[in-house]
């Protein structure tokens, strides 16, 4: 049993943020159907690199789902959809703000015919923001949100994150509001719309910062790889690399001091008594360290740090972190065969659940792979479904 | 009504990723009562700032729950937990792999007694992981992860992000595990285990970085600010700072030239041709177009952008950020009184339902501030109260 069997789910979506939240939702047992126009999403064609004719990008969002091609443009494709959501539990869509309107599927409208249907829009400002109208593409959210303003170091420029952070976030904070719905209508009897917008989504990250933001009325700056309020904890070069150090108590600070620096004299050095002496004086005591860790190679170091139950971790590459044996061990690497592309590799899902877990059903579909499936189980015969594709509306 | 009305969370937490979890549920109608050591959880001495004696951090992350300080040391602080936990729905826990084992409360011995409890674990590697008794601190996670290698600039080092990514987002998936549970609950009639791991849940944010080492078998490097396979799409040097513009389609690539720029020769370049083309040669195309933006001011930019319906944004401060009219009619910026800080400001949730919407039921907590009120409910008297306290394990 997984704990979303029974639930449909009509995915209205690309890029990111929709799909996401939606393959996330197959995982854990949701009947998705993804709704692709006949050429396909765009994010099928973002390469190189492809498998099997498929953007990586595009495998990366969407398994544990199935795919129908619908002309939206037209009458008759507008037709199937309105059946498609009309059988549905949940519509999630990440269209621009507008476009489902155009349609003539609007939460307002659509819950006129299914008022159990939990309608979920992402956008990038919010339905009923003042924005509503602009688009929300991820880079511009990490600029927008502060995010980026953070990130990076005091002397160089604002930077992204490697992902697209804000579209990851909102993905899932769209599955928690379609299941904490999913929980309501069992109650209720009725749907509801959700409204995620990526920049509220990528601002809530801002936790502590805003926190500090709030309490002092001082925006943040950024401070490279260290943090605001504990130290050390951050990066450190070694002789060839760098590494994490994270001594965030004053007990794991006295050790590292004794221990692995060998230089108990700092534990008394008014500078660093306590850990608000060690925040205001972080740029000596980063030099004071540095000028040792730079002596042994990260391997030395993460040995000795272990070995004293200090914080450490490495700076690993993605390939590196892929092929870790820890990592599979999670699950967090799954091998799947993919209808053209053959055995291909598609991470994990990290919600580890005891009785009722969740698991890849399905790879990545082809464009259109189950059109005819699911044609046939809104009830359209044979005749139909040949019409339907000679016009390509499907 | 409130999505979880009725459900009661045990919150074993600390720092981030519990405290951020329970938060959520809180604030979708959840009774939390957090369980904190009679000196009080290191996060809320975590500063400056501090606001009414409580460090910013701290509240961050613990609005919209009840506070009983509790000595687990004793065995009469053991048994107020476990009343506690047997009459719960979630016990959400982020302390170190073996604390609660060590404390009798492993997931084993307390489905004996309350079966239909959701325990949801909260660790750096996982409870099944070969590197269990490893801490987990975010900072290593990040590096870790492979999140820092791929984040920054190619010319620099990695790079951290500005909050503790990897907590916040262990956080929501703990969330989405304890809603998922709880609808199987409603099925199977039993509770069960999840197993968060801060580096799963980092690393499935690798998402299309990963589905490109997978289809490549090369790892992804440090980009700056641009898209690995979308050009142009990144940030660009204006007048006065730094704006973000991101033409992710064909169509919007050509309306940038023809009428931002005023450059249509672009679109006939050979090297700019195609998205692909944009992709190869994205550092002339960058050179030719920061030639242009550095003469106009960022507000001028954003100004031509949007008159030409190019996506584009801002890089903000956290300050400009949280005072904007957007995020507060949005309701992302919320006023609450705290006992001892006065009127405090805080993030709002950005899950927005539109049938049963959540809400900040409660400020962050004094520490202890519910121990009486929740000893009673579970059925102490004044008297016995009164040698708790004077004993020290409450």
């Amino acid at each position: 049993m997984k704990p979303l069997d029974g639930i449909k789910v009509i995915a209205c979506e690309h890029f990111i943020a929709g799909p996401l939240c939606t393959m996330i939702l197959g995982d854990m047992g949701a009947d998705v159907i993804k709704v692709e126009p006949p050429q396909g999403e765009t994010s099928r064609s973002l390469g190189p690199p492809f498998l099997g004719g498929e953007a990586a990008y595009y495998l990366s969002f969407n398994r544990s789902k199935r795919d129908i091609t619908i002309d939206t443009g037209t009458p008759e494709g507008i037709e199937i959809l309105k059946k498609l959501i009309k059988g549905a539990d949940v519509l999630v869509e990440n269209y621009r703000v507008g476009v489902m309107e155009k349609m003539g599927l609007s939460y307002q409208e659509v819950s006129a015919f299914n008022p159990r249907l939990i309608y979920c829009s992402i956008s990038g400002y919010g339905h009923d923001s003042p924005l509503r109208d602009k688009p929300g593409f991820d880079a511009m959210i990490q600029g927008e949100s502060g995010f980026m303003d953070i990130t990076g170091f005091p002397e160089g420029p604002p930077t992204r994150a490697g992902f697209a952070l804000s579209d990851n976030v909102a993905g899932l904070y769209a599955v928690q509001g379609i299941l904490l719905a999913l929980m309501a209508r069992e109650k209720t009897g009725r749907g509801q719309h959700i409204d995620i917008a990526l920049i509220d989504s990528l601002v809530s990250f801002l936790t502590y910062q805003a926190g500090n933001y709030f309490a002092s009325g001082e925006s943040p700056h950024r401070l490279g790889n260290r943090h605001p309020v504990i130290t050390p904890y951050e990066m450190f070069a070694s002789k060839d690399g760098y590494f994490i150090l994270a001594a965030g108590t004053q007990r794991l600070w006295e050790r590292l001091c004794h221990e692995v620096l060998k230089l108990p004299e700092l534990t008394k050095d008014p500078r660093f008594l306590t850990m608000a002496d060690r925040n205001v004086n972080q740029p000596q005591l980063k030099a004071i360290i540095e000028e040792l860790t730079v002596q042994k190679s990260t391997d030395e170091w993460i040995e000795l740090l272990e070995a004293a139950g200090i914080p450490c971790g490495r700076i690993r590459t993605v390939g590196t972190v892929l092929e870790d044996e820890n990592l599979k061990a999670r699950g967090m690497v799954v091998e799947k065969q993919h209808p053209t592309a053959g055995k291909i590799r598609l991470l994990g899902n990290p919600v580890n659940l005891s009785d009722t877990p969740g698991e890849i059903n399905l790879p990545p579909p082809l464009l259109g792979q189950h059109t005819e499936e699911i044609l046939k189980e809104l009830g359209y015969n044979d005749e139909e479904i040949k019409e339907l594709k000679a016009k390509g509306i499907v």
